[in-house]
Order: structure tokens, then C-alpha cells, then sequence
């Protein structure tokens, strides 16, 4: 049978997602504890290759199994193996041709800045800090520029193998929560370190560095040198995956 | 000059506030990087000698020094040797004679319970996790009882040193954010384990154990053991200190 997989972890002490040799990763430690639980060969594939340092509430993993448990208690069982830093939050049977990067989806991401005159220690590995007043209100104005489909060539880091640089945001919401700013970006899909590069953009904007009606000009420009810096991944959280039709 | 400092951590790495020989404290770690800075024997008095595996937002420590530092700037200079886990939020001079256990003060407390059928791993070093529904009305019913000047004798460790166990708590605050149930305590001062007895207590209401009323027989029997548990260290943070009056 198929399974699918919500994972959760947090991305501190890993190499991001993917496989890499002598380097602990979130795909290496599922295969590990995965293949020790059900007595098999198991390599999952995941629905997002998060880097080094990024976290996960909802990423989706999935591998087939013989396995003779049932789909819904792999969670469990794996859960009293894995590290307490990443979780199975969901498993369940799906199809055997379920792929979970060719299914409609609306991914968000979450990127918390922590604003203050001094870092908050216990926000220090899920945020990143600043202490530059940002002005949120012109963010949110850039924001709204960026809703819709577009080319995001220029919100793209240029080592990206994608066939196209076209996507859809659905919205961009920037919620404050005290010193906590986070702004988050529903999708259907992102480019290599896009997300990064967005709040790096509107980061721009809310110190001054550009005016919010610049960012039409950086999408027009289809060039990653026009747009802002890329945001640190600890900031960076996969918040939740959803797919558009039942599996 | 007397300096009075905000201290911030992140007590997951340290055996609590107070100095222990052959111990990580945060007390230990103040003391050690004042007097490198400041080239001279520096030992702070802390506020509230928090336990091990506590956070702090808005812990004080104070001390004497020579320095012709402007105590304004300490933070800054402080900041800088500090592990990233331990912060100065403000640093100001006080009169000679302020002492921060001798004042009159409102402390809040926040205790953090992470809800779910799996613990969230990026809320696992703030949070106490629970897989079991509560019923939050009934635990804020509960909580109003203990509002007022009482007797916390049952809701304190029975190693305190304490003269007397009145105190007054000015309010209890519950507040759902999405799966975390943050519970706020603001009183005059606290016993021995108070906070976190109060809400291992508050959660027997939760979980249906007690009814809301039973909190006040628990009030008036003076015993430790007719109270709930003592939750664990990490769910808790010293969030705020205020002083009543200037310094």
C-alpha cells in the first residue's frame, strides 16, 4: 500500500530535507526509523525539499509498504522511535499512483520576524531578528501587488531547475503578534527559496529601502538581482500543505 | 552605581537562576560576563530564582559596580559576550539602596500547554504537551476562585522557606491560540512551585477530574497534597516584573 505522511519537525539541527551524504536530514531520518519499524526497504519521497535550517508543520511524505499495520498507526509506532524534534502528525492509505508533487495544492508558508531592540532567546530559532521599526502597513501594500499569477522569475534564486517561473499566490496576510511580525504566503507552488526572497522584498519596503509600488517594477524585471535579499531560514516554517482534491 | 537589569532566556540548556557548583546557571553566566567586562568581581541579585528548565522574558538581576560604562550601555556591551540563549533587554542605573526582592511588584507568569494528538516539535521547549481535550470554561470557573488575597499554602511546595504563604493573585487569564493554551498568571509575588501547582490543578479541572468548585476546598484544606500536580519546567516563563513604583 501507499502511505501518506504529515510530518512536522523542527529544522534546527538538520541539513534540510533531502538525502545528502554525512549529513543528518528529516528524508534520512524517516528512512532510517521507517525501515527499522516495518522490517523493509523504505524511501519516502517528499512533497517539499525544505533547506537546512527551515521548519515544518505540515510537510507530506510518502512511501510504499507490505507492512501489515494499519496506515493510521505508522504515526504512533514511528513517533516513539523518531527524535523528539520531528513528528508524524497524520498517516493514512492513500492510491497507489497518490504523487504528492503532482497533485493541486495550496501550500503556506509562515516567516516570523522578531522585532524588538534586542532578540527574544526564546524566539531566536524560529524567527529571525531585527530591530529596525518596519513600517507594516506599506508591506502589506507591496503584498497585494504580488497576489495573483505571475512570472516570479525575479523572486528566484538562479540555480532553480523549474521548467517555469510562472505561479499563483492566493494571498499574503501579515499578521502582529507583539514583537512577533508573521506574514503569510498561500500558493500553489514555490520557486527555489521564493518565500525567502518575497519577505526579504517586503523587509525592504517596511525600512524604507523601496516604496511599495517598486515591486511592480521587480516582477517586470523577471531578474533576481532587482529583488531583495534572501530571509535566513530559521525565520521559515512549511505551515500547511492542502490539496484540492480527496485522497 | 546600582545597575538593574531585564534578563531574557531560554532555560532549556540551564539548571535555573540560582548559582550551583559544577552547574550551568544563568546567575553563573551573568556573573562571569560582567566581570570580564566590567574588570571587577560583579554578582547580581536576581528577582526571581527561577527553576531549572524555565524561560524568562522579564527577569531582574542587579549590581554594584565602579564602571564609568554608562549602565545604559551594558546591555550592548553584555549582549555581545552573551550565549544567544541569554539577553539583556535594558540596563539602567537605580538608587543604592534598591533591592528587587524588596519591592512592591506584579509579576505575570505564563504557563503554555501545547493541545493535539501529537506534541508540535518547534513548541516542544516552550510547551507542556497534551492529547487531552480540555475543557477551558470550566478551568477559567476555576481559576476565579483563586483570584484575591489567600492562603496558598496548598498550592506551594512543602520544602518553602517561606514566612507566610498569602499572597494575592490580581488575575488569572486563559487565552487559546490556535493549539497552544496559554494560561497568565499575575499576582504579587509566588510560592514555591505556586504557578505551576495552580495549573497542574487548573488541568485536573480540564481533563474532568476536579470539579470547578473543588478549588476551593483545595484553598481551605492548607495541604499540598489535595492540589494537582506540578507541571513541568519548560511550559513555564517569567513573563513580566513590573514595579508599583518608580526606581
Amino acid at each position: 500500500m501507499r502511505v501518506r505522511m504529515v510530518v512536522a519537525y523542527d529544522g534546527t539541527a538538520y541539513h534540510g530535507w533531502q538525502l545528502q551524504n554525512n549529513a543528518n536530514t528529516i528524508e534520512a531520518e524517516l528512512n532510517k526509523h521507517l525501515t527499522k519499524l516495518l522490517g523493509e526497504e523504505i524511501r519516502v519521497i517528499g512533497a517539499s525539499r525544505t533547506d537546512a535550517g527551515v521548519h515544518a508543520l505540515g510537510n507530506i511524505a510518502v512511501f510504499d509498504t507490505n507492512t501489515r499495520i494499519p496506515a493510521e498507526k505508522i504515526s504512533y509506532a514511528l513517533n516513539r522511535a523518531l527524535p523528539d524534534d520531528i513528528r508524524i502528525m497524520d498517516s493514512r492509505q492513500v492510491a497507489d499512483d497518490y504523487h504528492p508533487r503532482h497533485r493541486k495544492t495550496r501550500k503556506i508558508y509562515e516567516y516570523r520576524i522578531c522585532r524588538g531592540e534586542f532578540p527574544i532567546p526564546t524566539e531566536r530559532l524560529y524567527s529571525h531578528f531585527t530591530y529596525r521599526p518596519l513600517d507594516v502597513e506599506k508591506m502589506r501594500e507591496a503584498a497585494r501587488i504580488l497576489i495573483g499569477e505571475h512570472d516570479f522569475k525575479s523572486f528566484c534564486s538562479i540555480d532553480t531547475q523549474a521548467e517555469t517561473t510562472v505561479r499563483t499566490i492566493y494571498d499574503i496576510v501579515l499578521l502582529e503578534d507583539g514583537p512577533l511580525l508573521k506574514i503569510r504566503v498561500c500558493g500553489n507552488g514555490f520557486l527555489y527559496n521564493m518565500v525567502r526572497i518575497i519577505v526579504g522584498t517586503l523587509f525592504e519596503v517596511g525600512i524604507g529601502h523601496y516604496e511599495p509600488a517598486h515591486v511592480d517594477e521587480i516582477l517586470a524585471a523577471l531578474d533576481r538581482q532587482k529583488a531583495g535579499p534572501t530571509m535566513p531560514a530559521a525565520g521559515l516554517m512549511l505551515y500547511s500543505y492542502e490539496e484540492e482534491e480527496p485522497f
